[in-house]
């Protein structure tokens, strides 16, 4: 890869319970009396990727570097790439990440409903995803 | 200026009713079930910025490219540059946008309370904007 002029620092390492492959964290907004949200600049490597999940009161994806996909349960995956929006509704099972050959950094906007943000499923396994990226 | 590679189509004009010289928005997020924000990517040529305003629940700015002020009333302004994050409280009367000689591009998340996101006030004096860009 060359080297890039990103916006933000990499961040903090997002857990391999969660996620698959190299995946940061680089915290913007927290929740507070104002904000019923937090946010944050993700940054997936070639390969990396959420686990399935969904967002108990929805999230939008503003992606800003690279691209990847953007797919829920039993949809064909959507290419996303800088620039590109995704709102994600409420209860839908899906995973975003990088693709396997291209980085992909996206700010998350994550509405809480209570405390709660995300719940976390299954990993998209191997097989899932080189069929979205027809390897 | 040289070409830019910038993120965001730069949109649509923003009213001069609101803003002195050249501001452009993107929108990237519409308030919904469940979002309590919208969100929007805005450029500010060099020179230009937002009247002084308040937010009745809030705002966070995220400036992802080039650089500029955010003021609030009373203090001294902040310069703020690619990858700086301003929280901005309730009802301060402030405002943001390039410096005289150089773009900015922030997203900015703004709460609603009820149905209002922003009052409008008095613009940024040519004499105001020159003290802190020190011309």
């Amino acid at each position: 890869m060359t080297k890039q002029d990103s916006i933000f620092p990499r961040g903090q390492k997002l857990p391999t319970e969660w996620f698959t492959g190299d995946a940061f964290l680089h915290l913007l907004v927290t929740k507070d009396k104002n904000h019923e949200f937090s946010a944050g600049a993700v940054t997936f490597e070639p390969g990396a990727r959420t686990h399935w999940h969904t967002h108990p009161k929805g999230q939008a994806l503003i992606v800003i570097e690279g691209q990847g996909f953007y797919q829920e349960k039993g949809a064909e995956a959507r290419v996303i790439k800088k620039g590109d929006v995704v709102n994600i509704p409420e209860n839908s099972v899906h995973w975003h990440g990088a693709s396997a050959t291209s980085k992909m950094v996206h700010i998350a906007i994550t509405n809480y409903k209570d405390d709660v943000q995300v719940t976390w499923l299954n990993p998209v396994t191997d097989e899932e995803f080189e069929k979205v990226n027809h390897l």
